[in-house]
């Protein structure tokens, strides 16, 4: 069975190389395209609509039970999944069963098996994409390439790291030294041992793009992988379960080496699988409450978590304020800013900004912002491109009750209001709330404020807004920064304190981008240096403590 | 200043690249000798004589005070050296006002720094190696090479290894994508950012071989280090800050980027270094009780750490017993078992031990082996050489509660009976104690017992002792193992177990080379998958940690 394995090492090699090649050199690579035709979409869709209502068959630990809390953002209708319910014990001892002929199989047999997977799921892009639209609310677009495409590439980049951190242990060497006046040699083997049976806990509202790199990661370097989605957000984890199952017994390997733990919001099991004593690696993703309580218990196991943060736009000088006021606004409407990369804290020097035309006081800044936000938001078909849904109802009254305490102290400049989506009337959707507030209204913007909502800040000067922005940054959080000045020194400053403060920041962009993009291969996705999380897609450490080294030496043969 | 920095790692290069060379392929070298001539070894043991009794000067926190916990384990005499006594906070704000000099140097700059300290104190290796003596109570021989030049070798490795992490790193990208019909071009910039603080906790009776490895790998990754050592084994640590700190001053570094933290038996501080809020790295090498604490409320700081096992020898079947013996004898008498890679269970056959002259009976085994050790115990100039002193009073307490233990149990094969030092005769020594038990003796040999005991176990086959070794190894930590077998099936199983259990195996070692010998560069030490410590010396994990990657992002200039 393993040379089937290892021909898929044989037939990903070229892949697997051009993603070497580009985390060295963190150039612009993917292996996989964002498009699908319109055949491969309706058929998609279709196969989508064939799960609604039925168990899914994942021929695992459990017994099928309907998941009641997987509402889609779009219809409002439960999806009525039946997903198989098992205890983390069963689920624990189904992996621990696995695990032996996976910990014995050769990192590139692993690797291998591993790359197909990600193949197996993108050739069914469509119906995953279908998934995760009518899971997390993201639109048809982003759900192809964010949560799909993109997702991928990261889970790529996450096994050609793990690649070559093993790689870098020979499997073997021979050694001669010196005793007094005799040599030794020895023959000495090494061997990649993998740590243990790992727990993925993903978020609800872009399960893949963490989830993907954290399974390969762990799959790679030979571990077992336990995954637990968001009980809102099943469909497209328990997809890519089965796909992981069905590429690992085609090649020879026990399916239970990868299981789905499904939970409720009722009945949740997160704790009782990090507590379990036989995990050894847990990844998280979600808040940063949680997050912290995985990162402070996870112990014995390793923890890698991604949570979230309060990311700021530094506005200190700008030439021309349109391209600038339009590439905020899409990053501030793009899936209702509830990626954890979206800003939040816009702050303006309030003598007002520096421009070629004259100064622009913080409330023209804002309502021009404002501006440039409804003309995304107040146009339905945009709308539905950009801000896409919102995925739990708890984000709409968390929204409201922050438009209630800005309204006492600032100044709504855009009411949150929904839109009609034009091809789901039921769709759960809004539009930004952007407030103009005071440097001292630290109580409403200096937390994380998940969702649509954004924040004009009048700070004293630009010297203070980069104080206090990456002051919050090192205390509460922050995954992405942005500036935009026209003093080179300013930019600099900015730079210097972020990289102190550990979020990635990106100076003076406009354009098509999203301001948020983070590309697989080139962008390092959160530092581990502030409390947003303290794993990082995907450098060494991503990877490295998910195997250890054993050796034996033996003398060598006359 | 730092010109004269960037010269250092010039002037390391060649010993760097050889170092790099060395941890890819595993093969035999050091950068290190040994030797030292007789006036070096005469001049080092008068500048280790001018120390005592007398301030030792650092230039560091804290006001001198003698430090009685420190005695010569040959002499009986305190050394009398005062110390600069200061608190954690004073410590620790001392390094963070270092930090920031440090943390912005180039990686290569501070690599360049790390191999002079190395070149330094090798400078001094006579002066280090009669400070180990009385401090630790190694022989001379043992000082120079196991805590002199092959500690080092690990120190070097370790900087190796930070180094190749960092330079996988690139320090900037040029990346384009097209976004819709338009290309967006980024200037891409990554920077290597040290953790933090970094404490390092060293042990009594081996301080060099783990804490120069944990020192360079924080400091060549930007971290300044808080060095705690052992409060009965200070001066050897006291000379390494000292030169630490002498080599980042004369490159126009702040020499509180290393201080020394002294504490006592009575007043200990481990525990304040360690949940200090400003403590963001922490290797640990001792107790495996308190290795657990560190493991387990180090958060959020890193903890790297190494304890201690039950190491085992397999006796399964053998061509010609006598150089087993010799060899076990020698292992077992090495720095009176004083050492985390020391063997101490030999488990043997009921039935016996084949070998080409017929079997050997447990007992007969026992007492040969018994007096291969009175061979070298009973002779003081060989014991003088081979065991050494004994570091703590403690320690022969404990063996003499085992040794009533063990005879109302098994028998005593030999009495751990202290042997007269030819030089010092004053100096705390003792030979092995070597007890013949059986296999259900578990509570007799299940934990390690540190210093020169060891149990001969009677098993009721090479297979019932492999799972029991392996059984212990995976429950209580072991760092290292020994097969005799003259069946390659037996060595191939043992190998499985060991790897799985996550202890290294040696097999059918005897000859010049001590059976417990660790090469830097080639042995990995410890694998982190048992309880024996979490840390190994060197592989990826060890050093990728102790930093991380920040970046920004600009538009290309068009």
């Amino acid at each position: 069975m393993k040379v089937v394995a290892e021909d898929l090492y044989g037939k990903h090699l070229a892949i697997l190389e051009r993603a070497l090649a580009a985390c060295r050199t963190r150039d612009s690579w993917s292996a996989f395209t964002d498009h699908v035709t319109p055949e491969a979409r309706q058929a998609g869709a279709e196969a989508f609509q064939a799960r609604l209502g039925r168990p899914f068959d994942l021929d695992q630990p459990g017994v099928p039970v309907p998941q009641e809390d997987e509402v889609s953002p779009y219809t409002g209708e439960c999806l009525g999944v039946s997903y198989p319910a098992a205890g983390p014990g069963a689920l624990m001892e189904a992996a621990a069963r696995a695990w032996p002929a996976w910990r014995d199989a050769h990192p590139r047999t692993r690797v291998g098996v591993c790359l197909e997977i990600c193949a197996r799921i993108h050739a069914r892009a469509a119906e995953f994409a279908a998934a995760t639209m009518h899971t997390a609310g993201q639109s048809h677009g982003m759900s192809l390439a964010g949560s799909g495409s993109n997702a991928l590439d990261r889970g790529v980049e996450a096994v050609a790291m793990a690649y070559a951190a093993m790689e870098r242990v020979p499997e073997r060497a021979r050694w001669t030294r010196e005793f007094g006046t005799a040599a030794v040699t020895l023959d000495k083997r090494y061997r990649v041992m993998p740590r243990g049976i790992a727990v993925v806990i993903a978020c609800a509202s872009f399960p893949a793009w963490n989830a993907y790199p954290a399974i390969l990661a762990s799959l790679a370097t030979g571990n077992p992988v336990v995954l637990k989605p968001h009980p809102t957000s099943v469909l497209q984890m328990a997809l890519a379960v089965g796909a992981c199952r069905e590429v690992l017994a085609e090649n020879g390997f026990p399916p239970d080496l990868v299981t789905l733990a499904v939970d409720s919001a009722a009945r949740p099991i997160a704790r009782h699988l990090v507590g379990h004593p036989l995990t050894r690696i847990v990844d998280f993703t979600g808040s940063a409450a949680f997050g912290s309580w995985v990162e402070a218990n996870a112990f014995p196991a390793l923890a890698y978590t991604e949570t979230s943060g309060v990311n700021a736009v530094l506005v200190d000088s700008l030439t021309e304020p349109g391209p600038v006021l339009r590439a905020l606004a899409g990053s501030l409407c793009l899936f209702s800013a509830q990626m954890c990369t979206s800003p939040q804290n816009i702050y303006v020097p309030r003598r007002g900004v520096p421009t070629a035309g004259g100064l622009l006081t913080p409330e023209e800044f804002a309502y021009a912002l404002g501006e440039a936000i409804k003309a995304i938001s107040g146009v339905p078909r945009r709308a539905a491109a950009v801000l896409a849904a919102v995925q739990s109802p708890g984000t709409l009254t968390l929204l409201d009750q922050l438009r209630g305490q800005a309204a006492g102290r600032g100044k709504i400049v855009v009411e949150p209001e929904a839109y009609p989506h034009p091809e789901y009337p039921a769709a759960r959707t809004s539009g930004p709330l952007l407030a103009l507030v005071d440097v001292a209204d630290h109580d409403l913007y200096g937390q994380e404020r998940f969702g649509p909502a954004a924040f004009v800040i009048t700070a004293d000067d630009s010297g203070q807004a980069l104080a206090r922005a990456a002051s919050d940054a090192a205390a509460h959080g922050a995954i992405t920064a942005f500036a935009y000045s026209t003093r080179e020194d300013f930019l600099d400053r900015a730079e210097d304190a972020y990289a102190v403060a550990g979020a990635a920041i990106t100076s003076n962009l406009t354009g098509p981008m999203p301001l948020n993009f983070s590309a697989a291969y080139s962008d390092y996705h959160v530092t581990g240096l502030n409390p947003a999380g303290n794993a990082s897609l995907t450098d060494d450490s991503f990877v490295t403590g998910r195997f250890r080294v054993t050796q034996s030496r033996r003398p060598a043969p006359r």
